[in-house]
């Protein structure tokens, strides 16, 4: 860790610590310095971070301040550094929290999957309608991988238009984020290759690793800023690393977003090693802020990142057209994707790329962005207002997972199987990862509209965690 | 380079891209000024830079636009395509067979799909229209695996109707064929394990093998009769065969149907062992005789067949969609659909499920075994006319392929190279091998509607076959 990066932990610690409050105002910079023995650069540097990471606010004219933090914050395990798991071992158990949610009588805070009332979009249909009309039996063979011309440039406008530079060659359409994550993962390692990834983990990513038999390196994740990127420094010193995969926005379960700084650090650390970096972005278009964070592929210089999204979260659930803008790797995707799928299916590619084109995407997007901004405010009022103020909830600035965080002696599995019982499905912790880990966290999904029915299952949740024994130590 | 010059060069690059094409219209001066962060008189410094370079146009009270830029762009020299050696990976090298089909100056002969024009079918268009209108959100969720409950129905009911007992809940709707093969492969082999298959053996088969790590074990394969069951069984007491891929029916590449007793002996000998037996039947509705040959599924008691087929090859070509009736292997195939492309493409579930209540697919199907027939034989009568009587030419009863052996010392790869070089792509037979087999076999595609240029195209096989020099025993 460099010195600036020291100076910003222990102010980090002191304010997690509450040695300095929200609103305080911190030693000025000059004074700083002088104290740790460090040059006014140094200083800049480590506030720089730590406004970035959202700990302090510059006020100009006076200096700097303690940022708000209106509701405690779930913390990176700290035990789990570093965790690696030889054989990743996933059981069916996720494939029974999924079924549980697709049971109508089931309130789903447990799924995956978006409200599917956000994609009520007449517009999507007419185009569906419109290609059927359109559509030759010769629209299969042209559609094969890459996939449709127009909706890879069209893609690429996007991107375009968002300040990156990604060419349309670059892109091959896939059945979904899944697809492209699996066929990335293939591109890039052989089986028993490690793979460093975020802990928590999405458990697709850890399920692909296991199909794939490949080794997880877990690192360290911050519910709030993401990967820890000393603990994956220090994972790429000890194991022969050939892959990185995570999310770099509203990560699937925290919520976590990583900050500007921290994403070039990871692109430099990584092309440094020549490592390559699998970029799972299906949340990046659900952002709550002004602007759509630039993503790490912004910052690809060789080719060497494999950026992954798709429009299952933003636009069409179910319609499974993805992408992958996969840089020297697209030519591997695709032969890889021949023999997996043959293609993405061709009606739906067309209907999106028609969709693009006519339908108001942007406009769709902003306003499901204020919905999901709107549902997660109300969802962590129910919370505040139900649960004991020891359970701890993430705030995520977009997406729609909230993370929250039992007292550590209390088991979320449990929690999960109590509530299941009374009818509301939640995700728990161990979901998330290849050990035995957060087993007093877990994941809710704040994408519905609020009503009496949420409400009540929330305060269900409430009384079941208020009636929770704690665990002995051993099995935390 | 200033920042306008920078501007400048980001857009020249994405027009040389093809993220923006002649006569597209470029975001507004307002717009990407505010995109890129620039004052309005930069950007209209870099839209005057391109103007004046020929990239862009203004149009009065309407904006810039992309110019056309009317000097061709190069083409791909044909003669690159041809450097083949005995090094080249086997995969690029099927990969370049299939993109070469693409190309509508190739007479497609090599290639895998059958022609388009024999699946024109307005009531399919009109079943997926119809599903566009009446499609909703929650339809996703509803169509997770196992996937479509109608179209799962459907599929038992046509089961039943050939006398044959497979249940809705052991059918999981899949992206095609391929997508079934693979996730059969994968839920009864770990890494490492033996599969026993056809020699020669359709390559997207091998090239799961490849990818899953599984060792081929290949069996003897009769142009006429299939797998030989002496070779088979011979195999299964050396190697610890796990799993048997084969087709049953008018197999790819060389046409090959196993014959009643066959099947039953198969059937026998794999259950004994415990052995699951993958059997891709997707060619099983093109049969030219009387009546559909029942598969060896049809002969399961164990429900250890696993029943591949799909609509690609019949109705839908580009739908990605196919199933597997999976037996006892049902609910894993399941688990490892959602954590590899989480589900076949929904509203073309729905297309197809629609359709098959009221499009009329029998009327279809018998068409479309009518015309195959009729094609079959007109390429038969071409290759009759033209080629020299040594070659042999397979006569499958059904499906779309013919298997053509030239003499033993010819090199079928050398006439594939002159061939596309001349604009007529044929599929070698090395592509159908894990070893150095087949040099001297090649496949045809005999699903296109006969005439001239067709002909014309066998006459230029033809006259390359007579000049083709015999090679050294040692290539052979």
């Amino acid at each position: 860790m460099t010195r600036y990066e020291q100076l910003a932990q222990q102010i980090r610690e002191q304010i997690q610590n509450r040695v300095w409050r929200a609103g305080d105002k911190l030693p000025s910079l000059r004074e700083s310095g002088k104290r740790a023995g460090l040059s006014l650069m140094t200083v800049v540097q480590s506030y720089q971070l730590l406004e970035s990471q959202g700990w302090i606010v510059a006020r100009p004219q006076s200096g700097y301040y303690v940022a708000a933090r209106p509701q405690p914050l779930p913390q990176a395990e700290r035990g789990e550094k570093l965790l690696l798991s030889e054989q990743v071992d996933i059981n069916a158990f996720i494939f029974d929290v999924l079924q549980a949610c697709k049971d109508p009588d089931i309130v789903p805070f447990g799924s995956a999957f978006p409200d599917a009332t956000l994609f009520v979009q007449p517009k999507l249909a007419r185009a569906l309608s419109s290609v059927a009309r359109k559509f030759t039996p010769h629209s299969s063979l042209a559609n094969l991988p890459p996939g449709n011309d127009a909706l890879r440039r069209n893609i690429a406008q996007r991107y375009a238009l968002s300040g990156m530079q990604v060419a349309p060659d670059e892109i091959v359409i896939t059945a979904g984020a899944m697809e492209s994550l699996s066929l990335s993962l293939q591109a890039v390692t052989q089986p028993g290759d490690y793979v460093a990834i975020e802990s928590p983990a999405f458990y697709g990513a850890l399920q692909a690793l296991e199909r794939l038999r490949l080794k997880a390196v877990a690192i360290a994740t911050h519910p709030q800023y993401g990967i820890d990127l000393a603990s994956l420094e220090q994972a790429l010193t000890q194991y022969p690393i050939k892959a990185c995969w995570l999310m770099t926005h509203f990560q699937n379960p925290q919520g976590a977003s990583m900050p500007e700084v921290n994403k070039q650090r990871l692109v430099t650390m990584l092309r440094q090693r020549q490592i390559a970096l699998i970029e799972d972005d299906v949340y990046g278009e659900l952002y709550f802020s002004a602007e759509r964070p630039l993503p790490a592929k912004a910052l690809d210089s060789d080719g060497h990142i494999l950026h992954c999204s798709s429009f299952s979260k933003c636009l069409a659930p179910g319609f499974r057209v993805g992408w992958v803008a996969a840089g020297q790797h697209a030519p591997q995707i695709q032969r890889l994707q021949l023999m997996s799928t043959v293609s993405a299916s061709v009606p739906t590619q067309l209907a999106i790329a028609d969709y693009l084109l006519h339908g108001g995407y942007d406009t769709h997007l902003r306003r499901l962005r204020r919905l999901l901004a709107q549902r997660q405010s109300a969802m962590r009022q129910a919370i505040a207002q139900h649960f004991p103020p020891t359970v701890k909830v993430s705030q995520p600035d977009g997406g729609y997972f909230l993370w929250l965080e039992l007292e550590p002696s209390l088991s979320a599995m449990e929690l999960y199987q109590r509530a299941l019982a009374l009818g509301v499905s939640i995700a728990p912790g161990r979901m998330f990862t290849t050990g035995n880990h957060f087993n007093h966290c877990f994941r809710l999904n704040a994408s519905f509209e609020w009503n009496d029915r949420l409400d009540a299952a929330i305060a269900t949740l409430a009384s079941l965690i208020r009636a929770l024994k704690p665990q002995s130590a051993s099995s935390a």
